[in-house]
């Protein structure tokens, strides 16, 4: 990810944050920074986040896609409803050597300080079959009958990590640790050329910005935290798995094709064997 | 962990690993550290490395207990044979409400240039029942007959993954942090008193020290890594198993008492709905 | 600085390096990848480290000016001379309040191993008259008759470091992390808006990449370091004085001007007063 | 340092810091956890912080010298006197191979929100005299009359920076980074048996512990920072040279000695090349 040095040292986060492929990180970061300088709200040396993953085997990489209109657009139009599977970075993914792509899910959590929410989204692109967990149980080899993709690329994955609960900024580090444990669940363990890396950012303090003279921070008690991390665990383990169940099959460069999970099939394989409570709500 | 700082600062551990508890970490790092003096086998300046988990439901803290003599002893008769459970550092552990301890595992990996171990070492002292998985499968509630301990301090792990393999500095710390993945598949999610710290090594290179000229260090290529991160993974969360399976119901300080897990009624379940592969081995 | 996390993952740099003014990191990044792909030296799924500091007081920001052509033939030509002062990404930086901008130095080192070249790039952005140190004489207050700059940004530097010593990954970390003894001494002391970023790369070591399945790495023993540490502290504290030595007074956006050091009038001060003995080499 | 994780960790320092010899470290470190526990202001679980810096020229260290009684009485005596040179963990050191020792130091600053002091307390243990600087005079090869030590061992520094500007835990950090400034002044440059870890707190604001619903936390604006990170390089650089200034020549083990620093020839040579301004204050 681009800029994440200036997130860690100052803790504040002054940009969107992108996700796009490989190849397009840069464009997408410098429109998002001349975006924010075009509309006023983004000062021009700001350090824009942008993550990446590698969709070259679908993606026609010799060229550049993005522009300036893709980025305003995406920020313009950004709301609650993301589109999950293969949206936006997320087109180009595979993931388990199924379709993958864009997921999102969240988890409401009750503290002493009251309820807050705790959401995540990836871009997952990492995997292979034999790994994949769906609610404890191994479902990635019981559908021999979906073709694998012709060739394999160890990827990683994408994981931002959101929440209204006041922390403080070495808090949301602590938190964005936490969503190695959702990926674990599915069956990720970070293969070599997986460049996996995590964020997460509360929106409960308005921070006053650079130049005010004292500022005040509110922050959850330390015991508190437990609660967060289970629900990042959580909500990053459905969100991986959201993208790969939305994930239709995909043709793209020189005839490449990615199949998608066969999801109508799993609901009576969980039914049977699901170990993992929150599947059945 | 003390002395951490320097094993990431020159890539070089000097010294014997010790694990203990909380409240004898001193002794047992001053105790090192003389007794490599006393044999000549470490020079004075060194930073033994000692990791901790807190075991004061079980132990009274309120004096120290450890002796030179122990960690003489303990150096001096170390062998391959790690004795499991309620050993050692382990002896007043309690992990997802059951009685906790040492645990050990390893796996063997093949990769392009050869054959290679990959061995964990845990010290289990974390997490509550209802989290608690083995071979994919939700076990820690099944067992309501077996009492849960009186009181609950959210703990740590100690977790020390060990090599063959050559190794260069930066990918053993590769290595250390896919432990995360062996303990979250256990259901460990790093609450918050927890100050999990891990650490990855191998013997592979015979390190000439600091005052040699030049030497020569060997190291797999990155993509052989992959496998190293899979056994890593398998590897801790056998051993973390293997330290509660281990353990013994055990009776401490003002009575406290924490109940062994049944690990004779583990075997049906298992039998039926096990979902990962190498429980059957 | 972008691609620096796999840089730190996996101690291996696999494409060549741009330094660039902030607003244009996105483009140099991608130019970089698409140039290797096109040279058919890097593989598509590399992270291109491209660093910036903050040129907009002399710089028209408000659109893009670099373009594929300038980075292909900034890798193709590069060489060992390296233009200093108002060059490249240094023309519109400011430094101690005088005109900054692009500075290198390097010395010769003789270890137990043998003679080594310690070389150090810098692109100087940051700091204030009353700070500026040279050969331990406080110079930036002496000449009033130089005008101050119109505004005031607090800026930042990046500095590279390079050496022929075999060194591992670990072991460049901790050369980077000299150059700010360096920097220390020219008067630099990480002031707010400073992204400061060092990195450190050896070319000794011909890494086989990924695929193979052993390599070997030779590096110095640690004690041989100290004699590298300091000749990264002075080769860096000379290339801060070289850029801003070689910058010539510059007027840019708006009429905004930055006054080139007053070189000649230096030389007189030092002869007087220099501390530090590298001066009268 | 030990329980440096658990203060990176949780942003809270829970006990007091101790610094001492490499080989005491231990039973520093068990002591003031067990008199924390003793009187009530401690809880067991925690992790005491401990800095070492080696002393094994001047010290005996065959066996162990410190106590609990040594412990007790340097916390209950603790105040804002702290004895500069050759008193507590800073008996045994040589700085610049002079007689070295406790140094600190302190500077006023004021920042739009008020005024606040910023002090540092080093336990100085490195460097050779070529290097030495004070006042930006290189000082160290002036006093060919004041014999050499012995032997040379490369050592450390510990910098301890406090402030009661209110600060968030990421501000605490980025200040004890800018400690290497003011080392690098007085001539450090991090050599490599050198472990230097710097550790900076704040402490405006009053923690309420990790039980608590919610916290609010007070902390400067960014932009004001700068002025504290000069003061943290300021008050190490003359905490450093305290250190030095205060040390009288020391006999220790085995008749080794140490010959202190000739502060009184020191005087006429700043007052004729001085540099830096805060040396006339």
């Amino acid at each position: 990810m681009t800029g994440l040095h200036w997130v860690r040292e100052a803790g504040i986060l002054n940009t969107p944050i992108g996700i796009t492929s490989t190849t397009e990180v840069g464009a997408v970061r410098d429109y998002i920074l001349r975006h924010g300088m075009d509309t006023g709200k983004v000062q021009t040396w700001r350090l824009p986040v942008v993550g990446e993953t590698f969709d070259g085997m679908l993606n026609d990489t010799s060229t550049s896609h993005i522009t300036y209109e893709h980025v305003k657009t995406a920020i313009e139009t950004a709301d609650e409803n993301v589109e999950q599977g293969s949206a936006g970075g997320g087109t180009g993914m595979m993931c388990h050597q199924f379709k993958g792509g864009t997921g999102t899910s969240s988890r409401r959590v009750s503290v002493a300080a009251g309820e807050y929410t705790v959401g995540a989204l990836v871009q997952a692109n990492y995997g292979r079959r034999p790994d994949l967990r769906m609610a404890g149980v191994l479902v990635g080899d019981l559908f021999p009958h979906v073709p694998l993709p012709g060739a394999m690329v160890d990827g990683s994955v994408i994981i931002i990590v959101a929440t209204d609960a006041p922390l403080l900024p070495i808090q949301c580090q602590r938190l964005a640790k936490r969503a190695t444990v959702g990926l674990a669940r599915v069956g990720g363990s970070g293969h070599n050329s997986s460049g996996d890396i995590f964020l997460a950012f509360s929106t409960a303090n308005d921070v006053a910005g650079d130049d005010v003279a004292v500022s005040s921070c509110r922050s959850l008690g330390n015991n508190s935290l437990s609660a967060l991390f289970d629900a990042v665990a959580d909500a990053v383990e459905e969100a991986i798995i959201n993208a790969i169940l939305a994930g239709k099959t995909m043709t793209g460069k020189n005839g490449f094709t990615v199949h998608g999970f066969p999801t109508e099939e799993l609901v009576p394989i969980l039914a049977k064997n699901a170990q993992v409570k929150w599947v059945a709500q």
